[in-house]
C-alpha cells in the first residue's frame, strides 16, 4: 500500500517536471523564496499561467507558500527531488555498463596486438 | 540551442517517466530485453495498451527496438536516466540543508545542556 502511494507520489513529480518552465521556477527557487510577481518577470508570462504552474509545483510537494498577506511567497521544497534521484540512480549499472562496454570497444580499436583479430 | 533541445529532451523523459506502468517497464527491462509479449505479462493489459506505453518510452529514447523479424525485442537504454540523475543532484545541497536543520534541531532536543535554553 505504502510503495502504491509512493509511486502515485513519484508519477505525480515526474509529471510536475515535464515543463522545463516548471523547471526554471525552481531553480529560481533553489535561490530563495520569491512571491508569484517576482516568479513571472523572468519568464514573460501572465501571472495566472505563472499560478498555474505554481499550483502544479504545490500538488506535487515541490513548493511551498508562505502565509504572509496577499504575498504568499513562494519556496522549494527539494524533498520529492531527492526520491527522483534515488529512483534514477538505481539506474546507474546499466549506464555505466554501456560505458564500460564502449571503453572495451574503444580499447579493442586502440590496442595494437588486437589489431589483426577477425571479427 | 543545445540547451534548448536538451530541455526539451528533459521534458519528454520525465513526462514518459510520470507513469508507474512505464517505470515497471523500465525496471523489467533493466533484467534483460523482453519482447512486447513478455511485457504484457505481468500487467494484465491489452498488447495495445502496452504496445502505447512503449512507444511513449522509445520517443523519449528510454526503450531501443530490436530488428529481429516481428518480436523486435525491446531493451533499456538509461542515458536520459542519468541525466534525470544529474539534473536532480543540483538541488542535494537543498535538501541535504534541510536535513541539516533537521539535525540541528534533534540535537537541540536532545542535548542535555541545552535543556534550559529559551527559544
Amino acid at each position: 500500500m505504502t510503495i502504491a502511494i509512493d509511486e502515485d507520489r513519484l508519477s505525480e513529480t515526474f509529471a510536475a517536471l515535464a515543463n522545463s518552465t516548471r523547471r526554471a521556477i525552481l531553480a529560481r527557487l533553489a535561490q530563495g523564496a520569491a512571491t508569484v510577481n517576482e516568479l513571472a518577470e523572468p519568464f514573460e508570462m501572465r501571472l495566472p499561467a505563472v499560478s498555474k504552474h505554481i499550483k502544479v509545483l504545490e500538488r506535487a510537494g515541490l513548493v511551498v507558500r508562505g502565509q504572509r498577506a496577499q504575498y504568499r511567497p513562494c519556496a522549494l521544497d527539494a524533498t520529492p527531488l531527492e526520491a527522483v534521484s534515488t529512483w534514477a540512480e538505481q539506474y546507474r549499472p546499466v549506464w555505466e555498463t554501456r560505458f564500460d562496454r564502449m571503453d572495451d570497444y574503444l580499447t579493442q580499436l586502440q590496442g595494437p596486438r588486437r589489431a589483426k583479430r577477425t571479427r
